[in-house]
């Protein structure tokens, strides 16, 4: 499992009691599932379709970095299994862990679609080359002079 | 099961797909469940402690009415277990629901404590009647004039 | 007067002095008014056109639990009036009130446009039946497989 | 009349109907009071106590430049009234216009106190030189060395 | 160099250790800058090109009121260079400065574009005359009754 | 250089013209930055004093993936240096890159202080392993029943 994006709890992040907001965490989980399938999948229209049950074994407190970590289990024909961990990196406790994160993959019209993989890839070969909303191929906007 | 707290999807609760960010629905279900815990528990230190399985049946768009709706199906010794369904206003189409969300009441420490109820309550009989941070009764700054 | 959404102060709704932020709590305001004026209305092209005078009687702070409440008190041609009440959920008190404010019902142009409608209802008989952006019928976006 | 603050519409301060989110609007009208009242009374501790009646009279889009302007009309004993005026910055036509929004300066103990003020200052000579918090005469932090 | 945009400093805007994030002050001078673009190069289509260096004078804490300003220094062929200071409004002391902020006014595909001005303008003769994203011409939805 | 934090371009994160904001880009990488110099430094009190200059190449549309990398350059007595890239994921291209962010180490008053390190870790061994607010060593509050 490949721990990537991580966290620093800021006073936005927690709830009244003053931890670390449940809300804030499960929001932070369900971006990085989705950028995971994306890359595994290559499809931008991905959509959390599952998650199962999930224990909250730690807190954290403002100034704690968290960090995520994702791996595909499973892939079926138009879906992809994900197991979830976050741990606080100081004392690389788990903060809580999730089995099943299931996400589906759709076509143009929102309904599934096959994704044709049933692998997991650790390069960059099946990310999309077009730009998900205008689907023009990917092109920075060059800026020519500047001082 | 009483439906409260509702939510008028607006463009910042959208994914990249312009659809219903899961995380954005995640956290408005885990603050209306510490509200309720809150209620039911009399004590404004409650902790989510786990979530079971949840299945995300159908989907929103911008613009869409969501309700969320929340009931306490056990008392534990130091913990509460509600039951939880988020539909669409419109259809009236559950989007997804679970079974179990536990929380927990915690003492000074941060430590789980006993909360004597073993049964729900429909009125506000339980309610703290400290403001949680300072621990002062709760009275309103009263302005005094006007113009 | 029914009170539906319930909010929870937490941190980043509060202003420099640690008290709740009165900008947070005309944001919370106008969008139940909004949810309230697209049910009666029947229209998700509902915009906010007149606030009468708000006397801030109380204050609120981080984790207190607040409720919001809203009646219909008049149906123009193309617009509906509500009385809104917001208090604290623990003490009971009011933290403010508004006699009126006023929501206009607009036609595709965005001109007012008459509703039909001059009494209140309790059901939800009036709800717009497309989804607001591309106006197709509301059906979820239905998933086939999981794990 | 001085315009301060100006806002620029994103995505995020939209509402379900892709115009400007009337909640957002006061929002940032209730933060540039707070911000003016300081200015005139000298006190950290200002709160809103009051606003007249509001009408609005144009709507704005995404992408639409803001501004907001304010002026004091009536010092009381405890308490200062500003008119405020937010505009387009293209058409120059009105928004919103507030006759009456009332501030109220509080002591430590959070009860209104009198702030010794009875007219304008174009200056800033009564401004706090102390942080609000802490109490400590308002020194940035220096760091010392840099590459 | 005239400043216009103030922040009142709230606990959303602290970062872990208390003080004001950086990030937060670094996107409110984006926004400013790009406002300040706008209205000099009648464009709404103006992104940010360049910045150059920043040093972190001093820091501000909670309750802090922040102002910032703008002048622009030079004007390219389809770019503007601005010098910007932001500083506290109690101290008067610089927070940060930045030498050059560098736009570019873009064309409808996203391409450089001359913009066709070489001086600084102190009017708002400049500004767009259609909405951003329409090219509609601005006129107001205007309401018709009110209670 | 090592990739960590991903970032999914959602519509909150864009500018009035549906591109990437600029704001939320600098947003992400200080916070981004602030979690490398806490691992290097093992300190909490980490804050930004120098960012060099910035030239954003290209910009991103809404739904595409951001990946920021981070590298130490230097040590200094109470100071480190980082050299910083974002980069689109999918074309591989830089959006920006960042020669030179310097953070400072600071002590409990606030003052620069010494770190005592001269070489970059790629381990976790200078971590705090207190929790930054109370002082307390970081345990985990713990649940003890669940249903």
């Amino acid at each position: 499992m490949n721990f990537h994006t991580r966290k620093w709890v800021r006073p936005e992040d927690l709830n009244a009691n003053g931890t670390l907001f449940g809300g804030s965490l499960l929001r932070w989980i369900d971006e990085e599932a989705a950028i995971y399938a994306i890359i595994q999948l290559g499809n931008y229209r991905c959509v959390t379709k599952y998650i199962s049950e999930i224990n909250f074994e730690a807190s954290a407190e403002q100034g704690d970095l968290i960090e995520m970590g994702l791996v595909a289990t499973h892939f079926g024909r138009t879906s992809m299994t994900m197991r979830a961990v976050v741990r606080n990196m100081i004392t690389r406790r788990t903060i809580l862990s999730i089995e099943k994160i299931v996400f589906v993959s759709l076509g143009d019209e929102g309904i599934p679609e096959p994704h044709g993989y049933s692998t997991i890839t650790y390069a960059r070969d099946r990310m999309p080359t077009t730009h998900p909303k205008t689907g023009t191929i990917a092109v920075p906007t060059a800026g020519e002079e500047r001082r």
